[in-house]
């Protein structure tokens, strides 16, 4: 939209795809973001089906106003197949969460999920670079986090996680990417790291499982988290216990739609 | 939007499909509408190709998010024919210039432009019903007008055209739907009629040839335009220098930005 808020026939469509969408935080942040930037361009919501996303992603291809979408569940795995191009990290992750319209209508997608966090991190002044990092789960978010541990250059990476072959999977894919990187897999002790994180959903319900053995936390240590609700897990909570520096979720969401804005232009 | 003008995931999308689309002018004033009725919705700009619109309108048939578009140039034609439903002077017209989704996916389309010029008269103090009626123009407005008149119950409705057959198509057309009217083809000469309607785009542009004989306009006539630009073209200031009532251009557009608002259920 203009400086005024008004869309006009010269404004870019961005969007988000989602399935359910009621609950998407992201537009009012990218829309803040276009204004601050001077730029006419609104994000508006995109309820698919997951059975509509191929056709739908062909009629993107024909949306001459169209910018680009961030890509949300369900779609974010099978949204990687249907781009014409993905860049390695996400090929590597098997999945975006972003993609972008071109001039030929080819759609290109990425994966800001790892970046985001590690931007979050470095916004809150903490480094990855020659840490060694121990990181719990093997699903999407840890996927992408994992590998942009990697490509920032830990010093030892251990992955963990309750079924042990997708930590192990996820390590052989990793390890084809960034053969240089230590990268093992650990179990639910993170003894010996610098930092820790949580990359699994565990502890956004009270009755869950801990996603790591809270007792071996030591006070060196960094404590990270994916979870944004609630905003002290009961991993954090341990954490700050034992005097630990802690690092919620939220600041890898706030640096997501700023990566997510240069990535659409804005 | 919001009332704060938030675009949120609850948002309901509306669109324009137009083809160039930079010029439309719809969408600051259905969005205005939506703030005043208190309704979180947003239309935004669609730009499609015609070789792409058959494509998209099954896209638009999936998008949950999606309510209805404003549809025009080119596609007021086409899309008549993808729509699972039209109304009676939508198909009478063969255009539709709105589209509604249901909670089906089926897209219903509409035809507001005869409507919208004779709410636009009304709005203006002037009644059609019983009233002898000129209009210029065999197109796309003066179809949409010329049924619209039909159906207002006008004592005489004479259509004037310069390539004649399409003028003795239209009226074809009308006497097959509303066979009590009076129709009756005409030449350029407007006298004898209480209403003069320029329904042609002659008058756009300087050099466009006259779309009635300007020198048979009498006071007592009602003259009226659908050419926004200029406000006032050459047949309203011949009308004005014969102290004719006139009408402009403007009130259709402003008539029909209502009742498109309405049928979205805005």
């Amino acid at each position: 939209m203009t400086e005024t808020g008004e869309i006009t026939g010269r404004t870019r469509v961005l969007g988000i795809l989602a399935d359910p969408i009621a609950h998407v935080k992201a537009p009012p942040g990218i829309n803040r973001i276009a204004r601050r930037r001077g730029r006419d361009a609104v994000m508006v919501p995109f309820q698919i089906a997951p059975e509509s996303l191929a056709q739908f992603a062909d009629a993107l291809r024909t949306l001459k106003s169209f910018d680009g979408a961030i890509i949300t569940v369900p779609h974010k795995g099978p949204m990687t197949a249907l781009c014409d191009e993905v860049t390695p990290r996400a090929r590597a992750v098997g999945a975006v969460n972003v993609i972008r319209r071109d001039a030929d209508g080819r759609l290109h997608g990425d994966s800001l999920d790892g970046v985001g966090f590690v931007a979050g991190l470095a916004a809150n002044g903490i480094a990855i670079a020659g840490r060694r990092v121990y990181l719990a789960g093997a699903g999407g978010a840890a996927n992408a986090i994992a590998f942009a541990l990697a490509a920032g250059g830990v010093a030892q990476l251990t992955l963990a996680n309750r079924t042990r072959a997708k930590a192990e999977d996820l390590r052989t894919r990793i390890l084809a990417d960034h053969p240089d990187i230590p990268v093992t897999v650990g179990s639910d002790d993170p003894s010996g790291h610098d930092i820790i994180i949580n990359g699994t959903s565990l502890g956004m319900r009270p009755e869950d499982a801990p996603p790591l053995d809270f007792a071996r936390l030591e006070p060196s240590m960094i404590v990270a988290e994916v979870i944004m609700v609630p905003e002290i897990t009961p991993l954090l909570a341990s954490a700050q216990e034992k005097g630990c520096r802690i690092h919620l979720g939220r600041p890898m969401l706030d640096q997501q739609i700023e990566l997510m804005a240069d990535y659409f232009g804005l």
